[in-house]
C-alpha cells in the first residue's frame, strides 16, 4: 500500500531533458515546473506594482471616458463626492449625534492639549476646526475623529521646547507653525511617492510601549496642575518629575486645588468605569469632562478661588482662527529644526492615525487606502500650519466614541467642527475661570486609555521579542523622553527585521508513518529519519543576509547528525535532501552558497538533492547553470518523491 | 485509486480536543504537532545561541580539565600553537616559495598604494612587515596575503584629505594612525561582541559593483603618474579626472613618462594574460611588477631621464618601522573624524577579508571562523597603529598568487613579512629612481582585476535587483566618489532587506492531477484549483512589517478569483484554505492581521482554514487563542486533508 502510495504520488519531476532518468515507468510523471519567463520591463513593472500599487488604485480607470476618468479622480482624491450621493438623513441622525458627543469631549481635552505642547489654548480649538473640515472631504475613514491628540501635543512640545526653551516667546510659536506644516509635507510626500508602506516598520509592539510610556508621562506631568504646584521640572522622566512633586510637597502644594483636582478626577474614572461595564452608557464618559468643565468654572467664579492659589485658565482669545501663513519660517536658523520636528511628528501622528483607521475599518469590514490616507492627512495638516493649527490627527479616545455614538460618515467631524466654531465665535471667553486642574484630571482619564495592559499581556504571551519591544519603548519614554523612546522602538523594530533576516530556521524532517508527508521532527516526534539520507528544510528566502549562515548551519547539521548516527551504528549519511518549499526567492549570494554546499558536500562524499524549489528558485538556478553542476536528476518535486528514488535501503531510523 | 491516496495520505489532524470531528475512521490520525514549550529562559538562551554563537565556539571546551580549557583557549586566539604542532619542512617549503613570490609582488604595490592613501612609501612597507606577522599568530585562513590593499588605501586617502586637505602635514598622518587604531578597535569589537553578521548586510552585488567602481577610480587617477601630468585634480570622479586629463593635453604630458609608464603596462598586461591563460606561468605575471620596478629604475638611473620630467619616488626612508603610540589622536578635534573614518575603512577593510577567507577556505574545504577572524585583523590594525602602519587587510591579488604558488600555512605571510623587512632594512634607498609612471602601471595592473565583468554578468541573469545594486554602487564611486558608492551600496542592500520583508509572495495553488500534491498554478499550469475553494500559500514568515500587506492580499485574491469564477458560471468560494508552510513565524502583528482576515471572511460567509502551521506558529496561535476563533477543527496537517474533509462539491475547476 505504501508503494502504491508513493507511485501514485510521486512521478518523475525534472525539468529540461537530463542525462539520467529515474522511476520512467511511474504513471504520472509532473517535471519541476518553470514559471514561464517574463521580458525584463513586465518583471520590473510588476514587482513595481506589487511594492508601490499593491492595492492596484488603477483599475477602477480602465476602459473609461475622459469626462468618467476625471470625475473617478475627482472621487479618489476627494471621497466625500462618492458618498456624499448616497448621503441621506437618517445618516445625518447618526452623524449628528455623534459629532455633538465628540465636540463635547473635544473642547475641554483641546484646552488640555494646547499646554502639553506648551501653546495657549485657543490654538487647539482651532486645530479641532480647521482639520476635520479637511479630513471630512479627503479621508477615506468613517470612524475616525480628527482633532489635537495628547501624545502628539507632548511629541511637539518636548521637541520644540528643545530647540526654543522660551515658550512664551513669538519665535516658539512660529517654529511650532513650521514643524506643522513640515509634518503636513511629510504626510502629504508619503502618500503621493506611494511610500505609505513605510510606517509599517514600526512595529505593533513598540508603538504599544511607546503609547504606554508617553501616557504615563502625561499623566506624571499633570501632577503639576492637579497639585497646584508652581515650580516644575521642564524635563518629562519620571525622575525628575517625582523629584519635583515631593520636593514641593511642604510649600508648593495648594490644598484648595488638590480638592478641586481629586474630587473631579474620581468623578471621571468613575463615569469611565460605568461607561466600560454598560456600553450603551457610553456617553455617559463622553460628557462628562465638559460637564466637569462647566461645574468647576462656575465654582471657581463663585467662590473667586483664584484668588486663594487655584490656577485657572485666564485667557483664551475668542474668534476664528488667524492666517499664520507668513509666520512659518522658510529660512533661518529654524528652518532645520523645524523641518526634522516636523517630519518626526507627522510620522508619528500618521502611525496613530492608520492604526485607528484600520482598527475601525476592521470592525465594520471597509477598507482604508493607507496611501490616499496620507495625502488627507498632509493636506489637512498643510492647510492647518497656514490657518494656526498645529498637528492633528486622529484621536483614540474620540474616535471610540464617535463610533459608540453611531457615526455613519466623515459628516460627524463637520458637525464637530461646527460646534467648535460656534464655541471660538461665543463662548471662549467663559474658559477664563476654569481652573487647571480640572483641565489636568480630564488629560489623565484620557490618557490612562492608552495604556493597554491586556496588548501587554498578549505580547508576553505570544512573543518574547515583541514584549521586550513594547518594554524597550515604555521605559525609553518614562525613564529618558519622548523622543528617546521613540528612537527605541524605531531601533527596536529594525533590529527584529534584521535579526529575522539574518537567522532564518532550519528544520530536519522526517517522514510521518504511513504517509508520504514530511515534517519537522522535533514538532512531530513521531515522524522517522530515513537511513543515509538527512532531509533538511530552509525556512525563508535565500539572500546575501543570511546565505552564509544557512550553508554553514546546514554543515553543522550533517556533521551533528552524521555523528550521533554513527555512533549508534547507522550507517554515515550519503544524500543530503534540502526541502525548498518554503525558500520562495534566492540572489546571486544564495546561488553561491550552494555552490559552496555542492563543493563541500563533494569533498565529504555526499549528494545534493533538492526538492521542491519554487518558479523564481528555478528560474535562478537554471540562469546561473547551478542546475548542470548539481545535475538536474537531483532536483525533485516534492521530498518523497527524492527518497524513494534514492532511498532504496530501506529501514527508517528515528 | 486517487481516492485511496488521499484516504492514506491524509489523516485526521487537530490539536487538541475539539468540538466536531472528521474521519475518525481513517487509518492514520496525525494531529498538528506542537513543541514542547520550553522555560522562558531557555527560549532566549536559544535564540541569543542561535545568533552571536551559532558556530558553537564552546563545544570543545566541555569536560575539559582546566590546564586543558587554558591551552584550548589558547589555541583558539592562537590558532598558530595547534596547526604550528603539526608544521613539518614539506609545508614549509611550501610556504616558502610563496612567501618569496607575494613579497615580489607586494613591495612594488605597497610603494604604489600608499600613494594613493597620500602617504609616504614606507608607511606602506612598514605596514607589511608587522600585519602580516601579528596575523600569522592570529587567524584562521591558510591562504590569505595580509598587507595595505588598493581599494582601502583610496578610500583612507579620500576620507583624510577630506578632513585635512594637506597631506603634508605631520597632522594628516596622525590621522592616519589614529583612523587605523579605530578600524582595528571596530574590527575587535565587531569579533568579541560576536557580531560578525552585520558584515553581511553587504550584499555581494553591492561590493562586486562597489569595487569595479573603485578599480576605474583608481586605474583613472594613475594617469596623472602615467602621462606625467603636474596640476592634477584631487577629487576622484571620472569628469574631473577626464577634465584634468585633457585640459593638460597640449603642455603638461611628458612624452619620457608616457613612455617608459605605456611600455610596462603592456608588459605587465602580457604577463598578466600569460599567466591567464596557463595557470602554471602565475609566477610570471606575480614577478613582473618587481622585474618592472628594477628595469625602470635601473633605467632612469642611467638616463637621469628625472631631469627630463619623469617623476621619480625621490625618497623612501629607510629602516624598521618607529612607534606612533604617541601620535594618535585620543581627544582633540580631529578624534571625531578618526573614529568616523576608523569605522569606515575599517568595516570595508573587514568585508574584503572576510571575502578573500571564505573564497579560498571553500576551494580547500576548511573553515573560516569570522568573529575569530575579526579579532585577529582587529588585533593586528591596533599594534599596526602604534607602529605606524596603516589599515592593512587581505589583498584579492596576492592572496590567489599565494594560493597558487602553493603555500600551506599563514607561514609564508612570515616569510613575506621578513623580506619585506629585510628590504625597509637595506634596499629602500634604492628605490629613489624608480618612476612613479611604472608604480602607476603597477596599480593599473593590478586594480583590473577587480574588475569582475563575469560577475556582473550573472548578476544580470539571475537577478536584476541585484544587477540594479551593483550599477548603484558602481556608478556612485566613479561619478561621485567612493564614501558615495559605499553609503549607495549600503542603502540599496538595507532597500533590499526591507522590500524582502515587507511584499512576500503570496501563490494560488492547485492540485497536481493523480496525486495528493499543491502546487503553484502559476509554476505548474497543469494543477486544477478546486470547487468553492481557494487555496493560497503565504510564502514568508507573518511579522509586523508585511502582516497588512499579506492580510490584504489573500482578500483581494480571494475577490479577483471570486469574480473570475462568477464570470465562468463556477459556484462561489466557500473556504479560503491558507497554506502556512513556508510561515516559520509569526508576531502579535501577524495575530491581529489573521484575526482581521477571519472578521473579513465571517462578514463574506466563507470559512477560514489553515494548512500545516509550522511549530512556532502553531505555539503562538495557541497562546493567542486564535485557534479559538478560528476552531481547531479547522487546522489542518495538510492541505490535500483540508481539502478532503470539505471538498465534497467534487468537481475541480482549472
Amino acid at each position: 500500500m505504501s508503494q502504491r502510495v508513493s507511485d501514485e504520488a510521486v512521478g518523475e519531476i525534472r525539468s529540461g531533458s537530463s542525462s539520467r532518468r529515474h522511476g520512467d515507468t511511474l504513471p504520472h510523471i509532473h517535471k519541476v515546473g518553470v514559471l514561464p519567463k517574463l521580458p525584463l520591463i513586465q518583471e520590473i513593472k510588476h514587482s513595481v506594482i506589487e511594492t508601490f500599487f499593491s492595492d492596484n488604485p488603477f483599475e477602477q480607470f480602465k476602459n473609461q471616458t475622459w469626462s468618467r476618468k476625471f470625475l473617478l479622480g475627482l472621487q479618489s482624491v476627494f471621497p466625500i463626492f462618492e458618498w456624499g450621493r448616497h448621503y441621506d438623513l437618517n445618516k445625518f441622525r447618526g452623524d449628528f449625534i455623534s459629532g455633538l458627543t465628540i465636540a463635547s469631549l473635544c473642547i475641554p481635552q483641546d484646552i488640555a492639549y494646547a499646554k502639553l505642547a506648551n501653546l495657549d489654548p485657543q490654538y487647539a480649538l482651532y486645530t479641532s476646526f480647521v482639520a476635520p473640515l479637511v479630513y471630512a472631504f479627503m479621508g477615506s475613514s468613517r470612524d475616525i475623529a480628527i482633532g489635537p491628540v495628547a501624545v502628539v501635543s507632548l511629541l511637539l512640545g518636548t521637541m520644540l521646547s528643545n530647540e526654543i526653551s522660551d515658550y512664551k516667546t513669538h519665535e516658539y510659536l512660529r517654529l511650532a507653525f513650521t514643524a506643522t506644516f513640515f509634518a503636513g509635507v511629510t504626510q502629504m510626500a508619503l502618500g503621493v511617492l506611494r511610500l505609505g508602506f513605510l510606517i509599517d516598520f514600526l512595529s505593533h509592539a513598540a508603538i504599544v510601549g511607546f503609547m504606554a510610556g508617553a501616557a504615563i508621562t502625561i499623566a506624571l506631568q499633570q501632577l503639576k496642575g492637579l497639585l497646584g504646584i508652581k515650580n516644575f521640572t521642564k524635563k518629562t522622566d519620571v525622575v525628575s518629575v517625582m523629584r519635583s512633586v515631593f520636593s514641593a510637597a511642604h510649600h508648593g502644594w495648594n490644598w484648595q486645588t488638590i480638592v478641586i483636582g481629586v474630587a473631579f478626577l474620581v468623578f471621571l474614572l468613575v463615569t469611565k468605569h460605568i461607561a466600560k461595564k454598560n456600553k450603551k452608557l457610553f456617553w455617559v464618559a463622553a460628557i462628562s469632562p465638559m460637564i466637569s468643565v462647566i461645574i468647576s468654572t462656575f465654582f471657581v467664579y463663585i467662590t473667586r478661588a483664584d484668588k486663594k492659589g487655584v490656577a485657572i485658565v485666564r485667557h483664551v482669545k475668542k474668534g476664528v482662527n488667524p492666517s499664520s501663513a507668513s509666520e512659518i519660517f522658510f529660512s533661518g536658523k529654524h528652518l532645520g529644526a523645524g523641518v526634522r520636528i516636523g517630519v518626526v511628528a507627522g510620522m508619528v501622528a500618521l502611525t496613530e492615525a492608520v492604526a485607528i483607521g484600520r482598527t475601525f475599518a476592521a470592525m465594520r469590514d471597509y477598507s482604508i487606502d493607507g496611501n490616499k490616507e496620507m495625502v488627507a492627512m498632509g493636506t489637512m495638516n498643510i492647510i492647518g500650519s497656514l490657518t494656526s493649527c498645529y498637528v492633528a490627527t486622529g484621536s483614540f479616545s474620540r474616535s471610540a466614541v464617535n463610533y459608540m455614538a453611531g457615526c455613519k460618515t466623515a459628516v460627524s467631524n463637520i458637525v464637530m467642527s461646527i460646534v467648535v466654531l460656534l464655541t471660538l465665535l461665543l463662548i471662549t471667553p467663559l474658559f477664563k475661570y476654569t481652573p487647571n486642574a480640572v483641565l489636568a484630571s480630564i488629560i489623565i482619564a484620557a490618557v490612562l486609555g492608552l495604556v493597554n495592559i491586556e496588548a501587554v499581556i498578549l505580547l508576553w504571551k505570544v512573543d518574547k521579542f515583541d514584549f521586550l519591544a513594547c518594554m524597550g519603548a515604555f521605559f525609553g519614554v518614562i525613564f529618558k523622553s519622548v523622543e528617546i523612546g521613540l528612537l527605541i522602538a524605531v531601533a527596536i523594530s529594525f533590529a527584529k527585521i534584521l535579526l529575522q533576516v539574518t537567522r532564518p530556521r532550519t528544520a530536519v524532517l522526517g517522514k510521518l508513518p504511513g504517509t508520504t508527508i514530511f515534517r519537522n521532527v522535533q514538532q512531530y516526534p513521531k515522524a522517522t529519519q530515513i537511513n543515509g539520507m538527512l532531509i533538511i528544510r530552509v525556512d525563508s528566502a535565500i539572500y546575501f543576509s543570511n546565505s552564509n549562515y544557512i550553508k554553514e548551519r546546514i554543515l553543522r547539521w550533517l556533521t551533528d547528525e552524521e555523528a550521533q548516527r554513527v555512533a549508534s551504528g547507522l550507517s554515515r549519511i550519503e544524500y543530503l535532501i534540502v526541502e525548498m518549499s518554503p525558500v520562495t526567492d534566492i540572489d546571486t549570494s544564495g546561488i553561491h552558497a550552494f555552490e559552496e554546499l555542492y563543493k563541500s558536500l563533494q569533498k565529504r562524499e555526499k549528494q545534493l538533492i533538492l526538492a521542491n524549489p519554487g518558479p523564481i528558485v528555478v528560474e535562478k538556478l537554471h540562469a546561473s547553470q547551478l542546475t548542470n553542476l548539481i545535475g538536474e536528476d537531483k532536483i525533485f518535486l516534492t521530498v518523497a518523491d527524492a527518497v524513494s528514488t534514492f532511498g532504496s535501503k530501506g529501514a527508517a531510523v528515528v
